[in-house]
């Protein structure tokens, strides 16, 4: 009575001939920045710019409240999490739409194929990897449209259109990670009535758009209400320096809600990251500081990037920095390598589809900490 | 290009068909208990019995760990949390398969039926209310399996067997939630050698198990590296009273594992609960305890609510106790009103399928509590 399990590839029907090595290869392909706990370190504290997080930290108020509610981890969160879609409806003033709230954006984005799964995604890339496992988790196929180095990964907004014609579904991330390409909102709604002519869904990304002060020129979280293949993901995670607690939410019509929710277990988001969500959208002053500091820091860092022998920048939009490391004759591998002996962490890009191994990305994070990696990228180029 | 959604039912096939009030309807008929968010209290706590967690409460060692690791938030959880996955081996001994953790074992679940979908799922009923809703998230229909009061819920074996031929999956508590029924080992054994004839994947829950004294006899957590059919789920939420945080895991056989991660995205386990079940698992001596006070409990609990007028009870194998109430006169809705006046919380089990009006579960707590409890019935009785 049982069949092949679900999303597997064809040819590969059978599970039987999977092998540790594939999966390997897989948790290779895959592998993502922030992961403290593959390198040992001698219980040295790590400077970790692999992980686009706030240089901030947690906003003090967040931890207060966190400390104050770690008892309530023995009682049970609320099931869908309503305060926190109260909370989040009232900040980023969403009243038509619906909001569903995940255990990080990456779980909605999964919820998302898994109630709508897709034989054909189109995948501008270079792109969050795990777009690409959310497609092929459902068995579905990712189209590759590229952005190209030489011209500053502009997002290639012709062959994304023409690519939705064959697909049923696109994923952007705006802007998009690794590069930090932003999409003009006349461009995506460009995107978004061509796919509406061919009944192709449009999943945007906006986790890093909190970083951008001019956020409301770009954002699109008014568009689920209006167009109902339209879904919006955003993160609490990297904003907030939440990823530990996990904490995201999608943007979605009312009917998209009622689809989705059924794919979604009771209790999914954690009672502290539920508490730490509400507290945070209080914190403006902290938000306002953040994208004061990024928005200096990011400038500060290009500069001494750029300035270095044989390294080129992508300009940067957010927290993150794309570096090209060909003219050092070094590969972003042999960098990390390189850094990782001085207690720093970065993000080898080699493994983001559409990237080459010289290509690695790098967090901006406080001054002191940016002055670090620049003086141990001098000793290591 | 798009299709209808997936797991949606033959006949409702386009999804602008549902409506407000159907979506209550399922909130109401999947509502569990635990959820303090729905009754308004002034302030006041209430004293819960409708959520079956260790009484004991958080064990003071975990406390202290999460107390002191709270800044790990702002740093990310080990992808696939490969630290909790060893210290859960090695607890309970399970060499040879694999070990995959989950954001609470619910999550796990809805991953088996994403990644094997079913059409058929044989539910021994009443059982907890998840099992359908995950059944039903992919499209599936639950066959349902009655074990009936007048026998005191015994396992019905033969007719599980018996359904089992024309099914994909079927999913036993052992024990079931909310009846307390626990399953012999042999009589697991005969229903998983008649589910292999019929390649019917059999789904044991021992989220509860842990509770039990004798829960080597009963747990079947060595089978999944002998049986690639045989998938068991377990829970850290319950008996290390972590409903907040979110842990559980699945134990499975290699392949499968494989293809489950598949649906899984990054980050699923948060850094808190990670550290809460590492050091969860190091507690012996609360454990021993908790198992001695539940013993205890129950059977004192049990006697009083017996000689109450009108009250019956199944007898107890763990945390909790199903009640019937009909002597009474009144309904499980009815006694579950007049305890909320006087700030008690229980499980009413009127929407539990099998269950009648009359029935409700109430949580095996501290001596103090289940005094409470018993006053509080006597005057509302």
């Amino acid at each position: 009575m049982r069949s092949s399990p679900a999303g597997t590839e064809a040819g590969a029907g059978d599970d039987k001939k999977r092998s540790d090595s594939s999966e390997v290869r897989v948790l290779k392909q895959f592998a993502h920045g922030g992961n403290i706990y593959t390198c040992s370190q001698d219980g040295k504290k790590w400077l970790d710019f692999s992980a686009n997080i706030n240089p901030l930290g947690v906003a003090p108020g967040v931890r207060q409240v966190l400390e104050h509610r770690l008892d309530d981890i023995a009682v049970y969160p609320e099931p869908c999490g309503e305060r926190v879609k109260q909370a989040l409806a009232a900040h980023y003033e969403i009243p038509g739409a619906a909001i569903l709230v995940g255990n990080g954006s990456t779980e909605l984005l999964y919820t998302y194929f898994h109630t709508y799964p897709c034989r054909k995604t189109v995948l501008p890339v270079p792109s969050f990897s795990e777009y690409e496992r959310a497609v092929r988790a459902v068995g579905g196929t990712p189209v590759y449209v590229y952005s190209r180095r030489r011209r500053s990964f502009a997002f290639p907004l012709a062959e994304v259109c023409k690519a939705c014609e064959r697909a049923e579904c696109v994923i952007i991330g705006n802007p998009a990670n690794p590069t930090g390409t932003l999409i003009e909102r006349e461009q995506l709604m460009y995107v978004i009535q061509q796919a509406q002519k061919w009944h192709t869904d449009v999943l945007i990304d906006e986790s890093f758009l909190d970083f951008l002060p001019t956020a409301e020129q770009y954002t699109v979280l008014d568009l689920p209400q209006r167009f109902e293949h339209v879904i919006v993901f955003r993160s609490l995670t990297h904003f907030y320096a939440l990823p530990g607690l996990r904490l995201g939410f999608a943007v979605v019509s009312k009917r998209r809600a009622a689809a989705m929710q059924q794919h979604m277990y009771c209790w999914n988001v954690n009672i502290l990251a539920q508490h730490a969500g509400i507290a945070a959208l209080q914190e403006t002053a902290y938000a306002e500081e953040t994208r004061r500091v990024v928005a200096q820091e990011k400038q500060w860092l290009r500069r001494q990037l750029q300035a270095l022998p044989g390294l080129e920048t992508v300009k940067p939009t957010v927290n993150f920095i794309l570096l090209h490391t060909s003219g050092t004759g070094k590969t972003a591998a042999e960098l990390a390598a390189g850094l990782r002996e001085r207690g720093i962490l970065i993000r080898d890009g080699s493994n983001f589809a559409g990237l080459d191994p010289f290509t690695c990305r790098v967090a901006v994070k406080l001054r002191s900490e940016n002055e670090r990696l620049v003086q141990a990228l001098e000793s290591v180029i």
